[in-house]
């Protein structure tokens, strides 16, 4: 059993109520990260939906959630048509830790025009990027291959915050719609790349939208933010598959502490 | 008074309940149009937070709405602190047709640093730019200058799924918060410019992220469509007011059918 599947394991409590233990491997310091948080969200909701695919989830980070016991309460909000509704509070001892609400298809069900306006972000290949130090406990769940132009940071140098990077699963973990809410918010901000590593960027909310299951492989994402507003910002990441599709897009609201 | 404030005026039912009559002034066809919806929303959501600035509010829309009498059900979801969250509903004959979640802080209480790596779009004054023809109801609610390099479809000719454009109240209304969430889903899809004016591109879901309260005046934005994948589309939009001050970022996941 690959490690996200083992520490994400939802134990029914009752109607649309699970009970989880949060692992701590995917920690910022002692804070589980948010990309672990929506992972479980989003699967949690699907258990509410007859679509399976999660096409928008939105998730609200109210406190830091804590290694251990969390139950998640899931509210089905609409069902019936080409989008399910659904919503999913992380509760530990008695207080709200995270709230999402999402929008689920069935992706081999939606048809329509396809086109794009961008390609995937030029970078070398995984052999000849940088692998990210593992200073913190989550770093060892991911293979991260930064572009070694994107890493200013950790030369202790300034440059544009955007980071260029692949990513896949340390335990060979196939990918799926779950992997890119975890990949989604799994690295440090760019913004690292502007002010050094300074430590707790905490996201306020995160949208990902999921455009296709991503192939085997690595995934191949561009994070960048572009507007610093007194400190509050966006992370917003493409995610490319290893045939060259986008799979998915990601925004974040974030506070960097002055 | 305002048309706006006239056509957002909420009554109290109960705690944390209120009625609208929702206005057709607003309305793509039959359906009064999401911006209007997740102003209302906005509007709604700060009677139960002590913080008034909607930082980030997301909206999921479940069935169309029709003009007429609806109910506002809040959910107050974490007071405290930097950021307070509150939940909404739009309710109309015992139908949720949308659901709101947001995060408000105090604006003016928020500080860290500000940078950007980009500017307001390059387009020329509104005075050189072509207002949109009032082919819908909501067309008239705002004055509207689209960049004419921006307006393929308009000439039945091809380009690229891109807006720019100057907009504000038609009736001179201030600009506030609630201006910037008319603004981000106000205007026709950009994907017209590709695909033509093909009618419906209803909105799946839509989040809007404020950085500040915009100046008097046109607001500038840049609406665009990158990836269209099966009809899956996102539309990301750039609000920026007369100081040039980047004041708003949106971006919404719509569909548009084959």
């Amino acid at each position: 059993m690959f490690e996200f599947d083992q520490f994400s394991g939802l134990t029914a409590l009752g109607e649309h109520r699970y009970g989880v233990t949060l692992s701590d491997r995917w920690n910022v310091g002692p804070v589980p990260n948010g990309g672990y948080l929506i992972a479980l969200a989003g699967k949690a909701m699907a258990e509410a939906c007859t679509h399976k695919d999660p096409l928008t989830i939105t998730g609200h980070y109210l406190r830091p959630a804590v290694a251990g016991p969390a139950e998640l309460v899931v509210t089905p909000v609409k069902q019936g048509g080409t989008f399910d509704n659904a919503q999913v509070s992380i509760v530990q001892a008695g207080s709200e830790r995270c709230r999402f609400i999402g929008a689920y298809g069935t992706l081999a069900q939606i048809s329509g025009p396809s086109w794009r306006e961008a390609g995937p972000p030029q970078m070398p290949p995984p052999e000849a990027c940088r692998e990210l130090p593992k200073t913190v406990t989550i770093a060892s769940r991911y293979e991260s291959r930064f572009d070694p132009a994107s890493t200013a940071w950790l030369s202790g140098e300034q440059g544009p915050s955007e980071f260029r990077v692949w990513i896949r699963h340390v335990d060979g973990r196939p990918n799926d719609a779950l992997s890119l809410l975890l990949y989604a918010d799994a690295l440090p901000p760019p913004v690292f790349n502007r002010v050094g590593p300074s430590g707790w960027v905490p996201t306020v909310e995160l949208t990902v939208h999921l455009r296709a299951v991503p192939a085997p492989g690595f995934v191949q994402c561009r994070f960048h933010t572009r507007f610093v507003t007194s400190g509050l910002l966006e992370t917003d990441g493409e995610l490319w598959d290893s045939r060259g599709e986008l799979v998915a897009l990601s925004r974040q609201l974030a506070r960097l502490r002055g």
